[in-house]
């Protein structure tokens, strides 16, 4: 199993607009990659480890596949749609994870 | 449910034991937090989004628990013995978020 993980940076000024997120992006990235995906989670930032500490990150975005090919044929077909779908919801450059899940 | 993600930031030169992590030290966490956790999970850095990019993470731990409360408690008793176990497996200086799944 694969996961993509989309990280979005806790920075002073941002905007993150999580409903559009969950409800209308990872729709779009479901119904886009449809049977490329196995599932998605959407994570919201609470807190960081120290006490009193932000939250690294205000979102996390992961996309489980079975294969990274497949992934990247879906992406290949719909990334520039998926990607142009980003300003709707933030002004967050994401950083990009790709893992193999070990465990 | 709550995810506490462990990050571990791909630096040169830095060491880290997928082996050791997944069999013993995510091991040692389930034991020790016992009924707050639900799941883990490893991810094994494999990639970045753009092509030929380094994962910007060797590793990401996964640990569900249903409550923020349950975790910081089974922490007050066993972190002490949980973060000295770190530098059995690497010598990364891991970042912590705390987030809500919202999706």
């Amino acid at each position: 199993m694969v996961r993509i993980t989309v990280l979005y940076p806790n920075e002073a000024g941002k905007t993150f607009d999580y409903d559009y997120y969950v409800n209308k992006h990872m729709k779009l990235v479901r119904d886009r990659l449809g049977s490329a995906i196995v599932r998605t989670e959407v994570d919201k930032g609470v807190a960081g480890g120290a006490p009193g500490a932000p939250a690294p990150y205000v979102a996390l975005g992961h996309v489980y596949c079975n294969s990274i090919a497949d992934f990247q044929k879906g992406m290949g077909q719909h990334g520039k749609e998926i990607m142009g779908d980003i300003p709707n919801y933030t002004n967050i450059q994401p950083q990009i994870q790709i893992s193999e899940v070990i465990g």
